[in-house]
């Protein structure tokens, strides 16, 4: 049986080019039983491209066009290494754009694979709401199209939703149709600061609750404040206070009336200030602190230690957010952890950004405890370890607290029906 | 082996009244073999509720209950005989409704199963957009949640979505919970005429393009309002035109601001007239034309005739529905067949109403032939042959041509690792 590790030197991993070629490594791989796993951006954050159980690596790199452009119809066909960013700019002409936005360096490839989402999920939902097609070499090389390229469809199981978020486990996708919408005529940014947190996000619950579509409604609390001031990544110092920050998208009309409205509903809530974008500049200064937090946290590691990040990714109903949040910030404090804590607050989506030290054993305990105890909360609340990062490898076994083990069954018999040798992406979602 | 004929006499159907009781019958239906085939509102068009192989139909009408709204997560526990404008009417007080809106019977449970969806969908999304967990009774009378409460999660296989749409053949769906979102402050209509259905269509795009965030877009043809007006079910004549419908809804502001946008881009394309609501009632006499459009075509069977009513439903990319509407049109008047037009033309989903002497073999024999020629021209156009009513068994044949063979046995295996004996709602989407 030949195993090749994980882009082990310069030939570890395959570079495709076609999805004919992917198809051609499958049966390879079918006949040998090797386990292959895809690689594109590589910045998902569960080990959702490791490869535990060694095999092939599969990497896109060299499948990243954009096959074909359709403004008439909203869509667009990408191969798996496109990046958004770099999809967004080159179709920015036709005055369309694709607004699920997660770490700048993700890859549609892997943004299917997870699943993910982003800041605009409030206003434009998260990747699964945006495919309408998916080719999928399975994994004995069987080429197929999930569905075909209508906007709405009831044509048999949907496919498309299996393999979304499926991580790699039940095929590979090569090819991608993603819908697209019209970019607003116009965008502004608001920061709101508030006494605290529960201000904050209650200020958010009345904004979900009178319908104002906003374009991205995101909570940082005070210590991810401060982390963007201590490490001056953005132009400006900040008011070191929980804060809200808000887009507002549509026209100018709506915009101005959006943050009106906005403004009213902080007021109420004891806000502190409120500053709104005067221009294009000032708006991405303002997005610039949401935008630099992880980015900060990762510069705080100091050089030759055992620091490391650990971003979680709790979901709960959105009522039960703030509760959610004064339960981490309390158990972070109580065990002298050190961390942001910062939210996707209309999706009742949660991360910490807890900056440890893993070579002391003391400290990777309370850290590993901590993370318990807020996913066993969460999961008490009815809500999930994991809104938008997946479950790669690390959550298999919150998974199974989760949802029992019936429901995981019904996941494993899919897998079992599709990878019957268990050599798409193994050793992640479940065992 | 015990074979009860669906719906037959009094007790041909086990009326269930919980999640426990539907898991005793499908362990029961599970030991001796016998089809399993889930009835609510009764209104798919499909066939989806009738039982071709026999075996019990299990029928929900005691499973009707609200079992729990909570407004500050905008979100309703339902069991599967709630209608959804009864839901509406429940909630109401709340200020949130559930936007999903098929026909007016239609119950959640085989809105699920159908993965429906409706005039409101162009603004809101279909049937699995709306779905936060299903309580699901498996073959063997296992009770799984596919995901917990979590408005947002990437937790494993996405279940939600493979049970949504799957019509009953995975499982039995006892309890759903659905996301729900604030009633808009304001909503009004607009119908507007055109010479030629093509003007209407491409009204319809430049609508699309421009981002304009209408609540429903309707398209109508000339037929379609004349049968309106013989009928008399509204309280007006109609201009017998090619006719756009749209609902504007948001703030006073955007709802004001939308309808002019619109009423611009209409003018550019030829409008004829342009009825804007001035109330309530206004708004709901000019919907009514639109809403009518079924059952007057329904009331105009002849008693004691063969006359029948065919619904069909493609979907194709949305710059090719002008394409599609004209292919249609040409063949039904070519062969002599008579049908109203009518379409969710936001989402490229286009139905046909035809009435036809179902008793005469000649007639009927000429209607299917249309509906193969039109099924064929919206697969040519990378459509699909069921944009939102599901596949059911006449459209077996037209899944297998929509998307291959492989594709189809994809279905079959999670069919099969799912319900290995084939006994929930056998006969339907494939064999």
């Amino acid at each position: 049986m030949v195993i090749l590790q994980h882009r082990q030197a310069t030939n570890g991993s395959r570079v495709s080019k076609s999805t004919q070629q992917v198809s051609e490594i499958a049966k390879v791989c079918n006949k040998y039983k090797i386990p292959m796993i895809p690689y594109s951006g590589g910045s998902s954050l569960e080990a959702n491209f490791s490869a535990p159980y060694g095999g092939i690596s599969i990497d896109f790199a060299h499948m990243d066009k954009v096959i074909e452009v359709r403004p008439d119809d909203l869509d667009v066909t990408v191969q798996p290494a496109v990046g958004w960013m770099s999809l967004n700019e080159q179709i920015r002409e036709t005055g369309l754009f694709f607004p699920v936005d997660p770490g700048p360096t993700a890859m549609i490839g892997g943004m299917v694979g997870t699943s993910c989402s982003g800041t605009n999920a409030v206003r434009y939902g998260t990747m699964r709401d945006w495919i309408i097609n998916l080719t999928v070499v399975l994994v004995d090389g069987t080429v197929i199209k999930a569905k075909r390229r209508p906007r709405k469809t009831a044509a048999g199981y949907n496919l498309n939703h299996l393999f979304v978020g499926s991580e790699g486990t039940l095929g590979i996708v090569t090819e991608v149709t993603l819908k697209l919408t019209p970019i607003p005529q116009q965008t502004s940014v608001a920061v709101v600061t508030f006494p605290t947190i529960a201000d904050a996000a209650s200020t958010a619950q009345k904004v979900i609750r009178a319908g104002i579509p906003v374009g991205a409604m995101e909570i940082m609390d005070e210590v991810s404040m401060s982390v963007v001031n201590k490490v001056g990544r953005t132009k400006r110092q900040w008011d070191e206070r929980p804060s809200l920050f808000f887009k507002f998208v549509g026209t100018p009309t709506a915009v101005k009336e959006h943050a009106e409205q906005v403004k009213a509903i902080a007021k109420s809530q004891r806000s502190r200030s409120f500053e709104t974008a005067s221009n294009e500049v000032h708006a991405a200064d303002l997005w610039s602190a949401r935008k630099e937090n992880l980015w900060s946290m990762l510069s705080l590691r100091r050089p030759d230690s055992g620091d490391c990040v650990w971003p979680t990714d709790y979901a709960v109903p959105i009522s039960r957010l703030p509760d959610l949040i004064a339960g981490s910030k309390s158990s972070l404090e109580k065990n002298a952890i050190f961390a942001t804590c910062l939210g996707h607050i209309g999706d009742g989506n949660f991360h910490e950004t807890i900056l440890y030290d893993a070579s002391d054993p003391a400290i990777k305990k309370a850290v590993v405890e901590h993370v318990k105890r807020v996913t066993a909360m969460a999961i008490e609340m009815e809500g999930t370890s994991t809104g938008e990062h997946g479950i790669g490898m690390s959550k298999k076994d919150d998974l199974v607290e989760e949802l029992g083990e019936e429901t995981v069954d019904v996941m494993r018999k899919i897998k079992k029906a599709l990878d019957p040798d268990g050599l798409m992406n193994p050793g992640k979602i479940f065992d």
